[in-house]
This record gives structure tokens, sequence and C-alpha cells, in this order.
């Protein structure tokens, strides 16, 4: 018996992850009296907040990443703390593999900027570390300010990132089946350490890579890390839909996730792949409170905390770096330039700005808000999670937390429990890998595949 | 009051670190009965050995690495364990800094394959994550295997990986200094999270490097992670005496100890820095028995496990990757081209050889069996350890285990309190951070540095 191989069939559930961004996704949670001053930095806090989430049987906590400064405003970039105060995540999950037993571990780690034998080797000794519960999130970077810290200029085109992404992806899969599952014999009596047969050399010479392998470590407990994609473009749906077990995503209301969901989910079937062996979780963030007005309170209180400077430049960062202090703030929303960074980020902007004719600082304030943020009581924010996974516009959530620990916390103590009443999510851990706990298979190396096909 | 000065001169002091390559650093170590059988890839395993290091008070303890399988021969491979079967080192440390408290936690990268902005990362996060526990063993790799594994075919001459490897550290050391010390105020009140003033971007534009900057990770808590180097050639040596914390080291007698550690210090005084400020740790590698023939018995039941292909690929392997099957194995060492790999290691191996006059068969068993292996009773070790050191030919150790954990465990309990009984060796972490534990200063950043000197 396994428990990725269930003998009846169990009623479709949710899928949570946390999504942790210490003090808080807010910009300006940090200075909210309830969180810790060096949250970004301080293990013990992080640690607790990991084992707050594995106590509420999160599928996993994840972790998001930039390889650099991402505001040139050095006046606004001082009145934030994330971008500059906080662990590197793979670093951190490793730490937080040994101080957690159950719940999945995932990072992001850029294709763009990375050595494709490095990272294999780095999410491969992850997963060995922590018993297979780590998971890569794949971003191909996409801010100047990354790119002069690796020697370019400018970072790369659109089209260019996703060519190398896919070639990265391949070397790096290929890396993970350098040896089979089954390879270490470990013999002392015969002194055969490994079986030759069974070790094979990549020798892979690409258009951005020249790898020859193998990779120096055994195949991952979960055969490859759970794989994370958040392309929501043409091209990140393509990689999404040929490679990835889970998808982050946003919407801001069910139809849109509908029609996500159901493109995802048949493009995923169109690359020959199972529907099912792809989980979309969209992002979702609440402020919970025992009546609605407590919870409109709540937000209203973390709202009052963020200089104007701030939610201007945020705003000015997700339309793709344009700079709007040359556009009057009460005015509306110029037409802008295609984005080079996220394009989908930028549709979804303007498209909020025009629906709501909103002007500049309006809209700034709006986002810095967050109306993807659902402000309510257990019984409404269930209600939410419920409509949009009975109608498939998500397979789950990646739940995002205005401030930490508290969103947190009230989100394990007050929803999860309204979940479970409703049959809707776990009450205890069902796998032993974060693979299994998402309900996904356990992919063979692509060694045994060809061998398979060829014994037919 | 810090640990780091002291209110008055405690006698000197042996500095001890474990380095540590589960099974062992003996190639036949995993046919041992007392070995664990996926100790490389096992964490509970690997915990233990680090506890144990932990009460026994060393300094650190410290993995190395190749990013690479150095065996181009597949039968030889297949019968050793380390080069496939261990975890990569930074993602190791960071466990080990949550299942530890005390100990510091170093790892080998290299600055021929990697990026300056990810490693300054990586170890500003370790050291954080450990609470200024974290060392870097600097390499230059210097092996074709691990070449290929990044797009060349061979890897960079000598002093190419040198002169790479210097501003690779200037960068690296640089993009630490990014925030000053105090630079975060996280003041709630004012918004204010840092002050911009002690903000420095590097903006570095060199022969092998551009980096922008700033790295967006606070100052790590020692100021610079713990830097470990273990060149012993010209260029090697030399980096060392202007940029090393902790050098590792071999030498077969006490007269080439004493010999380095004098021409070391003496670099070091005339690179502008405290000679006390370089901690000299030659390997010891021991056999602890009750008697003499008890160790000695201990020993050749581990020898005999060795398989001899194994032994003379090893011996090819430090000689710089020549082909010895072409000569006659009971004749003598040819002459060999210089190694563009490690030139110490062959030059003592051809040393050791024509001192011996040993044969090709010979030498291979020895280099095995390794000379610098200490077999012995814990009082006699004890007398070599204290010889060494009060003879200036060390600081201390870099204590390496044939097999473990029982030589760890015997070092542990057998050794070391018979030099605390001389009074050589700590009975208790006397610092917070591995820097203050082996009694290095905290380095300021090069910025308060340029404004000491031009306040004056």
């Amino acid at each position: 018996m396994t428990a990725s191989s269930p003998e009846r069939p169990r009623p479709r559930q949710l899928h949570l992850n946390a999504f942790l961004k210490p003090p808080g996704e807010f910009l300006a949670a940090w200075r909210h009296p309830a969180t810790v001053a060096d949250a970004g930095v301080n293990i013990r806090h992080v640690i607790e907040l990991a084992r707050t989430a594995e106590r509420a049987k999160f599928d996993a906590v994840f972790f998001a990443d930039l390889v650099g400064v991402p505001f040139a405003d050095q006046e606004v970039l001082s009145r934030v703390s994330v971008v500059n105060d906080s662990f590197e995540p793979t670093t951190l999950i490793a730490a937080l593999a040994t101080a957690t037993s159950r719940i999945g571990l995932i990072a992001t780690a850029s294709t763009t900027y990375n050595e494709p034998y490095h990272l294999a080797r780095t999410f491969a000794s992850l997963d060995h570390l922590s018993g297979g519960r780590a998971g890569w999130n794949v971003v191909t970077s996409l801010n100047d300010a990354e790119a002069q810290n690796f020697g370019l200029e400018r970072h790369l085109d659109h089209e260019l990132r996703y060519e190398r992404a896919a070639e990265f992806f391949d070397v790096v899969t290929g890396l993970w089946d350098s040896f089979d599952d089954d390879a270490f014999l470990r013999d002392q009596k015969t002194g055969i350490y490994f079986d030759e047969a069974r070790l094979h050399r990549l020798d892979h010479r690409g258009k951005h890579f020249a790898v020859t392998g193998p990779l120096n470590i055994p195949r991952p407990p979960q055969g490859r890390p759970v794989i994370v994609q958040a392309g929501s473009s043409d091209a990140g749906r393509a990689l999404a839909a040929s490679v990835a077990d889970v998808v982050f995503t946003h919407h801001p209301d069910l139809a849109g996730a509908q029609a996500y969901y159901a493109d995802l989910k048949a493009r995923t079937q169109a690359a020959g792949r199972n529907p099912d062996e792809v989980v979309v979780l969209p992002g979702l963030s609440t402020v919970v409170g025992r009546t609605i007005s407590e919870a409109e309170d709540k937000l209203e209180r973390l709202t009052a905390l963020l200089d104007p400077r701030v939610a201007l430049a945020d705003l000015a960062y997700w339309l793709g770096g344009v700079d709007l202090t040359a556009h009057p703030l009460d005015g509306p929303l110029p037409d802008l330039p295609p984005s080079n960074q996220s394009r989908s980020a930028q549709r979804h902007i303007v498209e909020r700005a025009r629906a709501g004719g909103l002007t500049i600082r309006q809209l700034a304030r709006q986002l810095a808000r967050d109306t993807r943020t659902i402000v309510g009581t257990p019984e409404s924010i269930a209600d939410h999670i419920q409509e949009w996974f009975e109608g498939r516009g998500a397979d789950g959530f990646n739940v995002v937390f205005p401030y930490l620990p508290d969103t947190l916390d009230d989100f394990a103590t007050l929803v999860i429990p309204e979940l479970r009443r409703r049959g809707l999510f776990r009450t205890e851990y069902t796998g032993r890998t974060l693979r299994e706990n998402l309900g996904l298979s356990r992919l063979p190396s692509r060694w045994s595949a060809l061998q398979a096909r060829s014994l037919r």
C-alpha cells in the first residue's frame, strides 16, 4: 500500500500552499505592530511560521525570490522590507527541512542566471535532505536590476528567456535521471557501490548549454522535485502545460480563473499528460474577522501604514517599470508600451484601471490594498474558496498573507477548520512526499521509459 | 564584554576542524561494517556526526565538494561511494544550521563555475541562518570533468583560475558590505526601513565580472563568513595570505609543516595583516586504539577492504590525471608532466615515491593507507598534536576521519579529553560565532574603513 495509490477514490480535496514572505506580502506589513522586526532573517520566526503551516496541514510553504533589488528609487527602497532583508530561498528551505517533517518546501530559482548543473544538484540535495518534500518554482527573471548583477545591462527578451528555460529544464531533469532509482547497491561484500549499467551520462549539447554529466547525487526521492510554474503568457502556459506539477496564477474573478483553468488543463492534455497531474493554485490573500466589519477594520489599519510613494512605485513596477511620475496622479493611466517583464500582470492592472475608471492615485491605492485580498469571516472566505474550487477555477490556492504571523494564524485556526467541516481539506497528511500529498505521480526516469518502449 | 576581545590573554589553544566525508575519507570506508550504508545522503546520520563534533567542541565541521565525477573509469567509479552519493554542501550546512547551535559550518564552493552574486548571497544567507557560524572554503576547481558540466572542454589554467578567483573574491566581499552593519533601522513610526546613506552599490566592472549590486541581504553577522583556503602553490599561498582566515594544508612531516607555517605567516604579515589572524590547520587522520597494535589492526582491517583498481586510480588522480596503466605496476613512478590540477599534491606524492624507492603498486597502497594517518593511543596522538602545535607547525588540525562514525567517536571521546588534560583544547565554546571561536577579529565593512580614513 502506498499513499499515492489509494484503494478507493477520495472526494476531490483542496490543495493549499502557504506563500510566506515574512513579515508579510503587504508592502507596509513591517510597520504593523504584530510583526517581528527582522522577520525576513530571523530563522526562529520563519521556523515557527513553517510549523504553523505544517500543523494546519498545508501542502507546502513557498518562498519567492529576486536576485537583485527591483526599485531604482532609493527613497522608496528604503521604506520596504522584503527585497533586502530575507534569506536566500534554497538555503532557507534546507534549514526548514530539518525543522519540519511533513510539509513541502518550495523555493524559487531562475533559469536565466544559473547553471543547470548547480540547480539540478541543489534541488536534488534539497529533496534528499527533506525526504522528498522539495519543490522548485521555475522562473525566468524579468528585471534589469537582476541582469546587472550578472554581467548584462538588460534582462533577456521574453522569447529568449523561455527558449533558454526550456533547454535548462531539459538538462536539469536529464541530470536528475543520471542514476536509476535502484542504481546504488552499496554491496559491502562484492565491493560494488553502484551498478555501472544503471548510470547514464547526459552528454547534452544544445544551443545554450553543454553539460556532460552525470549528476553526482542519487536520483531525488520524488524522482523529480515538484515543479512549480507561474507563467501566464502564451509561452508561460506552454511551458507549464508541458512540465509543471503545480501552477501559481492570479485572477481577479472566477470567470477569468475558470477560463485559465480550462485552457491550462486542455493544453496539458494536448501535451500528452493527464490534466489531473497539474494542480492549479490561484493566489488568495485573506484578512479574517469574526464579522466582516472587524476584518475590514484590520485591512484598513494595515493600508493606512503604506507610504503613498511606495504604493506608486509598486504600481509602476508591476506595469513593467514605467515612469509614472511624469503623469498627473489624479489623471487616468496613460497608454503603456508592452511590458518586457510580466505581460499578464500589466494587462490585468490596465484592465482594472479602465474598468473602474481609476486615476493613477486610486489605482495605486487599490493595488496596494489588493483587490485580490478577500476580507471576511471564516464562513464567507470558505464560501469563496468552495465556489472557486467546485466551479473548476482552482484545485486549491496559493495563500498569501498580508502580515505575519497573524493572517497565517487566522487562516490556520479559523478558515481551515471551516474547510474541514465542509469535507474540502485534509485532517492529516496522506502521503510521505510532497508529490504524494499533491496527488501527483512519481515520474519514471527518462531512461526507464526508453527501456520500457524498446521492450514492447 | 565580547568573546572576541577577552580581558586577559588565554594560553594559546588548539583549533580543530572536523572534515566530514560520510562514510569516511578512506575510499573503501563504505565497506567497513561499522559505517551507515547511505551515509552521504542520510541527513539523520550526518546530523548525528555534526552533533558529536559539537559535543566535543570542535570549532567547525567541514564538507568538501566537486561539481562533477572525477574518475573516467566506470569500473573504478562504481566501487567508490563519496563522489556520487552525498549532499550538496551549502544546502547540507543550511540543514545542519537548525540542527546544531554552536559549531561552525564550512562548505566548499568554487569560484570557477559560479557567479559571485549567487555565492555572496548563499553564504550571507548561511551566516544569518546559523547566527554567524558559516565558513566558505574557496576553491578554484581543477578537474576537466567539472569543466564539462559547465560548457567547457577543459578546466581553466592555473594562473587564470587564480586571477578569476581574486576578482571573484573581491566582488563577493564587496557585496557582503552592501549594507552597513547598522543600516537596518526598521523604524515602524517613521516608516524608514533602512538608512539610504548606509547602503553602498558595488558597481564592479572588472575583467571577469560586471556586478552592480547591492546584495539583497543584510551584512552577515560575522561581517564576512570565515574564509578558508587550501592552496599550497605560490598563487595559492599568495591568495591565502591576503584573504584567508583559515588555511587547510597537508604535510608529511613536521619540518615541512614548520616551513609552510613560517612562510604563510610571513606572507600574511607582508600583506599587511596580523599573522595571528590566519589559522593554519594541517590535515590529520587518526586511528586510535587502547594500544598501538590494536590501532594498527584497525587500520589493517580497513586497508584490506580496498580494491587495488581503486587505489591505482586514486594515485593517478592525485598525480594530475595521468594514465599509469601504461607503466608496469612493479616498476618505478615515471617522470610526469607538470600537473594542471594540484601542483603541490603531485610534488608531495612524487617526493614520497622517490624518497621511499617505491614501485607504483607500493605507492598506490601507501597513499590509500595514507601515511598522514597517525595510528596510536590517545597519548601518542596527543603527543604528535602537541609537538606540531608547540613547534609552530600548526595552529590546530583539520581532522580527517578514515571511517565514520567510529574514528570521530574515538577522537572525541579518547583524544580530545587527553588534549584537555594537557590544557591545549577548550572545554566549552568561548565565542558566539565561528570567527570568535577561532580567535579572529570581525572585519569592518570596506566602506567604514574608507570613511574612517577620510575622517583622519
